[in-house]
């Protein structure tokens, strides 16, 4: 099937099953079903069934899915059975929290370097990386093989980042500053945007809602 | 209308929107268009149009929206027109950097309290607020009427930090831990998930989609 025909919502509902799939694995787990992963994640299992039916066969009727070929399928599938190198911008509270959050780990993601461009940060100890300095991007994405860059860094210098990193030939940026990036089409960018889920909840917490 | 049948990716939209017209109003803009608003976030003018016709007509055909009227109106829709009080459940980085971060306040919520169960860590004054006992968690949330909790503790607390507050009488969280939580139905949940944007563009990384 041609991967263009898959609809980006579907992909974005794989690293969900992915993360149910590594838990269930780890309790010790060895078949699952699309009703459990459904009743889990707040998904229809048709829906689940129907998503993974864009990619093969992976269960079957009436035994289920095997967890651990399940799960080593969707790796493959997001292509994260590899590592992908990460450089994280900023080393403030919010960088701090990033860079000692186990998940990018076991997600397929390693954090090679961080950096900022504040004098005071620079060359300070966090876990196993030093803080450099935010001027030699060019040179710690080009060692590394970076694709992938985190922006975590105020609203009012994510932009000037954001353009640095592409420049530096990264293709790709995870963003936690609640701007809207204006950058070439072929870059892709997601937000974490807390307002986002915030502000929907207000909404639905009107008492016409409730 | 009835506001059941307005989707909720609809609902989830505004919040984008609002966000480009509090930075065209910071600016003095006082007139915008449906086709620069989707410009600035990549969505069609078409689909902007359609979303604000859900809930009126706020411009007029050939001079577009009024900044501050959309704006205004934007807020009252989502109900952050009044502000919302918040607790934040955890007092790690993560906790440190969400106090910090001036978003939450701008976008009509308040973090009232701040919980912890790390008798290192309660005490502690971040910002204007002391970190206090998670203990004490139903009397702040009766105190402050609190509706929306925000979860900043590890996976393996989270669960259980999510039953207190629903038992103390929050209705919607916001959580950073990368569990799903299982809580009743009418409890709304938004997850903060890195992985899911980080593992979604790896999926388009893969060679057949650059």
């Amino acid at each position: 099937m041609n991967p263009l025909a898959i609809p980006e919502i579907v992909i974005r509902r794989l690293p969900l099953y992915l993360r149910v799939l590594n838990r269930l694995a780890d309790d010790g787990r060895t078949l699952t079903s699309s009703q459990e992963l459904g009743d889990t994640l707040g998904i229809s299992s048709t829906q689940i069934r129907k998503d993974l039916s864009y990619f093969g066969e992976f269960g079957k009727q009436g035994t289920g899915y095997g967890v651990r070929y399940l799960r080593d399928q969707l790796r493959q599938i997001l292509q994260v059975d590899r590592r992908w190198n990460l450089v994280l911008i900023g080393a403030g509270d919010l960088g701090r929290a990033i860079l000692r959050y186990n998940g990018f780990q076991e997600g397929g993601f390693s954090i090679v370097a961080v950096l900022d461009n504040d004098q005071e940060k620079i060359g300070r100890q966090i876990g196993k990386l030093k803080v450099q300095d935010v001027a030699k991007l060019p040179e710690v994405i080009a060692e590394h093989g970076v694709q992938i860059a985190v922006i975590a860094v105020p609203a009012s210098e994510a932009q000037e980042v954001a353009e640095a990193l592409v420049n530096a030939g990264v293709n790709a940026i995870l963003t936690y500053a609640p701007i809207t990036l204006s950058l070439p089409d072929h870059i892709r960018v997601e937000y974490i945007d807390p307002l986002i889920g915030l502000q929907t909840m207000a909404y639905y917490l009107s008492p016409g809602h409730l």
